[in-house]
């Protein structure tokens, strides 16, 4: 991922150092286990983990370069890193790697990365919900106007569509952790998983050790329909972003102006344009959704490999793996940040929710209407003919309002007087279940 | 989806008809529920069931013409289906649909069309896990060469195979489950998701006959990413079909013939070649797993509606959600059969296990000789030279087999006598771990 | 693709029957084409034609069931059809297919089909420029606010938005004529490509009757990267529909209300709210766009098929090339008539140019104070001060215009005089490079 | 894009460093266009391009960094720059870009940026081509066996296969030529495109001296569907390598090795398994293959950006535009040097070959039974009849030939001598027109 889109915190856990640093510790959790049945001498794990450890720890830019050197003849990276780690332990090397296959350190070490990214983004999404649990509250009985298709439909309130939002990254969060789970195993089984040179114990110790599950079935390679669920996960939550990043550019709009991304003292909208103040951010998002969504698909092309394993996973999860969950992790932090600060605009709500001359009212006039005894299909038609009417003599001098187009039509003022109508339009009906559903999502008393 | 890759029994959940059945179950379960809480009056509710229920069940291509009719004038499907049934309801029609909106119905429909087609879906897993778990049991001991790469690698036997894949299809299942649940939810909370006009406890009560969870907060809309998670847990088990499929079609191949799709009295394999038995079943499989993948993909885009929503995932829905399920219920069910029926061949398998004279015990020789003493690189150097003697001289006449050119090592022969060289090469060792396996996967005893 | 999104003209090519005519259309011409070079008597093509024409034609829902029928035996589409075929031909039908294989029937039709579909989908785009060109004309000079990020940023004309998408869909055009180009090759060349067992000639006969060019090398089928081209042609386009129906959902927003799709007579925006009129045929559109997309990510896996072919693509193709054909014929038609009848207000495109105080000529006048000698950090500066300041007094009583708090900075006035302020403001200048634009885009004199 | 999946020649492309350089050059010739028509002073022209050649040309990581500090607080690309190099220009700065917005540079930019990196991506064609070119004349008549669905079809030549792929690979060249025209434009038109403030010659010069074309109309931005098709194009060039790479890992199984992957001295195939040499290559690029394909899906979602332009489009090129491009550069040339050295056995091949007893001729015997008057159905019959026969015993000591069974048939015997059956086995027929089709591919003589 471009550094423009990395946090530090998430990258480190895709850096080759780190990958090393966790093949070492894989193999040296494998020798102890060894060791321990008597697979191998205790010495020999003695040394590995003694001399390896400080080797391994002090893996920088200059060893990284080493072991790729080596890897240009081997053309093979684990054995490269064997190589690599053996000139510093010494003879007991040999004792390491024993009976296991490369994918047991490649697949085990990316699962200890999935699950170190899954954590950080579970953080990210709780950071999230704070922030939109904190809004929400403060604007549980802003009235705004709610919009299907993009046109007025009836009020809501800016809490509400807060909640609504908190209720599906919870969601989120939920598949994530499921997702987490479905990728921390660890394979230690040897070259077609049948454990054929490394006992069992070995496996399931590591796996202890790492804090993950063991794989109950593996075929030299833990199978990747795991990691296929693990970016699906990803790319639902990275388009829950983008439906929130999306409320937020319509609000921002001009005509709207209902809600503003935080403009920085000295921030500058546009190179040509100085009166500019854009919703960059959130369009960014939505941007860095269309990327974490993309690289779902050759996560799912992932999963069919040949027999017991081919390779071909593995170029793309050298991209994907730190390209997903980096560019997510940036997401949501910048989504945290930019919702804490959304600046908010409580009086232009109340003026666009006023603009359309009361037709947002229209459902309950209908209901009224029915309730009175008119059949459906009339009312329907009334309360459209006295709509229409508003609407289209919104903003010229004497248009009529809402109310006053439904007073002066026959049908209507044969059955609702002028009061009921009132009471029929009241906003106070709108707002009457808001609580029911805040503890619906936020389970308060 | 085409009819020839459809069953009824899925056909049958997406027919308008059944949706229209459906949208009045809804309906008339709304006004039961209103009717309970004193909304409209018992005997309205009354009255509608009792005359909607004949109606609605008799739809037929007939009535469904006629509403179409009747939307070519609204424009409005659901508007259209409510004055079809009040036409026979006749005016405590008008009691119907009180303070609901268009997506109470069809959102709350939908749900109950993709939780019934989860089920099938479910039912399906379960027939293919049955006929796999049949097939591992019975080749639980079979041996077969396990490839990485497509190159012979280890021995592992046919029902460690089939048992990697009833595990993928077990965690499939349970992902299924899990994205049946999410959907699973009813949404009956007017126009904005506000309740203006209709008491939660309505939406209750539909829900809890309808056997699903309310929508914790709608927005006229039940959110997409349930959806999109439902469509991406299709993707996921779709790709494990292909995973299977293209083991059978490897296994197929002219050059390997372990296994082969059943091959019917009758049936031509090619209008031009009389000889030819293809694996088609499984490369049909293939390309039905390609469909339900790329129906996750606006799946995802639906997720970010404008607003409290707009209407651009509705004609998304109209195709994917028939299609995905469609095509995976039959691919499933193809699949199902396909593995009961498969012709498998444990001579060939014999056979091409010994094929490469005896170099796939490679890894057993390594860990012989640096047990023995031997540094890993000197023994890894020892064993490729064996090997790739072997490998060149396959199928020349007086060609040496592995285990005769590592007798000729003298690098080999100082540590290991030709016993060693046998014992090390043992293939027991390689099944030694396959009851365990089997109790991960199966659970077993 | 469900009837709803289907016109006849596009299902009609993708009709089971009209797929055997086009079978049998091949194989007649390559009998006859043998019959030219002494492959086959004379005779036998001359009444294969002669007893096959009447019964292909013939082809309807009781002949297409039989060829099931027969195909539930032989487990061969082509097997079958030749058979049925042959049922009504007599013993010549012994020559008939004599060489070939079933891909040279299957994919030479699918090529007929796909340019049939293109052709149609040609038609589509020529009619929706057409409609594009006169709504462009019509408002060549209608001022409207440009936007970028949804903020007001300077005058356009709807005339030029239309032009941008007529742009647009003109290099749709292009691409789907270069895409058929691809698919229009015609492959009789046996089964695996080599002309063993048909001559060249036949190949070259058959596609010069039917319209296309020779495959030049073809391995059983034609090769599948063109396909995949043509499908990516589709989705370009389908997304630059989605951008057109964007727009149009934009401006018809309740606060922006530029412009609005016909509302019918009768027509219902929603069965709770009667005041609304919705953009529901550009979010019908929205969603159309992503399924025509979606079938592009199927359709690129197709590419990759084993050795000389397999039939994985096969069901892909099943689907998709009718779907994505009949959905995107659907949706051009659908904007062709949404254009043309879309309603435009200029006056509300008035009213909102003007609804930010004049900051949206923020440009000008920081150009004018470059011009003037002000440094571009300080004119940013200074433009930017009056611009917000402008823009936080929207709609306040008393709040000054853009122009009056430039003249009332000292930096501005200081260098430019009222009049040369409102000069810069002009709005003249925005327009006079628009007839050039339109030249370029529409090459008119 | 990783390290590991990149090549310095496309990388440099796509530097932060060298973006800013055109980023100066496309302002430095726009500042000379102004001052050749009078908008700006020439003198200004002459020191902008004076003092700001050597700034720009020195711009290295120190200068980067800067940059991104002045972003820190402009939060805006472009102005940052722009302030940077006033810096170093001094007062003749502020008619650097007057007029311009800052999409006329970043949408120039990425023109050029694109059109070089297709300049690459076009050679990197060129030498595979020449590649495969050379590979198929040298086994243009090497005999192999033609499959398709994985069995055994009909012979063919290697030279074929490779020939079909140097087809695929020329259509792509085509359409990369084709694609790039299609980025290959320039816009330098102001806020909206309406060249409010800017004369349209400055576009054209810009445009002339970059070697690009003039965008017909922009609204701020380059339309994206130029950028989707782009994409697209080189989607279809990456599944065209995993089409290529595919039929490499067949050709290296274990089961076939008729070709193998150069296997370089020191390298090591497996960290387990000594023996084992791995299709390595070929699987890394069917994974890259995905990913590029994967970057197609974010490419298409961009097109439709709201009204004139939203900021979404520009989180995803800033990585795929990179990425897709560096890892098709790496792809392709990997590819080219994979074919190059690629072993190829045609001992193995004709071995295969002859593997499944002749029934691989069984076409030709079956038209030389129906030109001896069989029926087809009969003729099938009795082909399929010896075929199976012999397939069966395929291996077993006795087991016959096909040229036996058949001879042994008396249908068969009935109307074909054992020199009838043997000159329709004749494998000449399966060469007759390779020549043929070499023409129709290479063009030559």
């Amino acid at each position: 991922m471009v550094p423009r889109y990395s946090r530090p915190q998430m990258t480190a856990i895709w850096s080759p150092a780190e990958r090393y640093r966790i093949w070492f510790e894989i193999e040296a959790l494998a020798a102890e286990a060894m060791a321990a049945i008597g697979a191998i001498p205790a010495e020999a794990a003695r040394v590995i983990r003694e001399k390896g450890a400080p080797r391994a720890a002090a893996i920088g830019e200059a060893e990284v370069a080493r072991i790729d050197e080596i890897e240009r003849v081997t053309r093979h990276d684990v054995i490269a890193f064997l190589t690599f780690m053996a000139e510093g332990i010494g003879p007991e090397a040999r004792f390491m790697h024993q009976g296991m296959t490369s994918s047991d350190v490649l697949d085990t070490c990316l699962a200890v990365q999935l699950t170190r990214a899954a954590d950080l983004l579970l953080e990210d999404l709780d950071a999230l919900l704070a922030a939109l649990k904190a809004r929400a509250m403060e604007h549980r009985r802003t009235p705004t106007i709610g919009r299907s298709h993009g046109i007025h439909a009836e009020p809501t309130t800016f809490g509400l569509k807060i909640a609504g939002h908190y209720a599906e990254f919870a969601r989120g969060r939920e598949r994530l952790r499921a997702a987490r789970a479905e990728v921390a195993t660890c394979a230690i089984s040897g070259p077609v998983g049948t454990f054929a040179s490394v006992d069992p114990r070995v496996e399931a110790f590591v796996a202890e050790r790492l804090g993950l599950a063991v794989e109950p079935v593996s075929t030299q390679v833990i199978p990747r329909d795991r990691h296929a669920a693990f970016f699906c996960a990803l790319a639902v939550i990275a388009s829950g972003i983008e439906r929130l990043a999306t409320e937020v550019r319509h609000l921002q709009r001009s005509e709207v102006r209902e809600a503003e991304e935080f403009f920085h003292p000295g921030q500058k909208g546009s190179s040509a344009m100085p009166h500019k103040r854009n919703p960059v951010l959130s369009e960014n998002l939505t941007g860095l959704a269309r990327l974490v969504r993309g690289y779902a698909v050759p996560a799912l092309e992932n999963v069919a490999l040949w027999h017991e394993r081919d390779i071909s996973h593995s170029s793309v999860e050298r991209v994907i793996a730190p390209d997903a969950t980096i560019a997510l992790d940036f997401a949501l932090v910048r989504l945290t940040g930019m919702m804490e600060k959304l600046t908010v605009y409580p009086e232009r709500m109340a003026a666009n929710l006023e603009s359309l001359g009361g037709v947002v009212h229209s459902q309950k006039v209908l209901l009224a209407l029915t309730q009175a005894g008119m059949s459906r299909e009339d009312a329907y038609a009334a309360v459209q003919r006295a709509a229409m009417a508003t609407w289209q003599a919104l903003g010229t001098p004497g248009g009529r309002s809402f109310a006053e187009n439904l007073e002066a039509d026959p049908a209507v003022s044969a059955v609702l007087s002028p009061a009921a109508i009132a009471a029929a339009m009241d906003p106070a009906r709108d707002f009457a279940h808001v609580d029911t559903i805040f503890r619906r999502v936020f389970g308060e008393g």
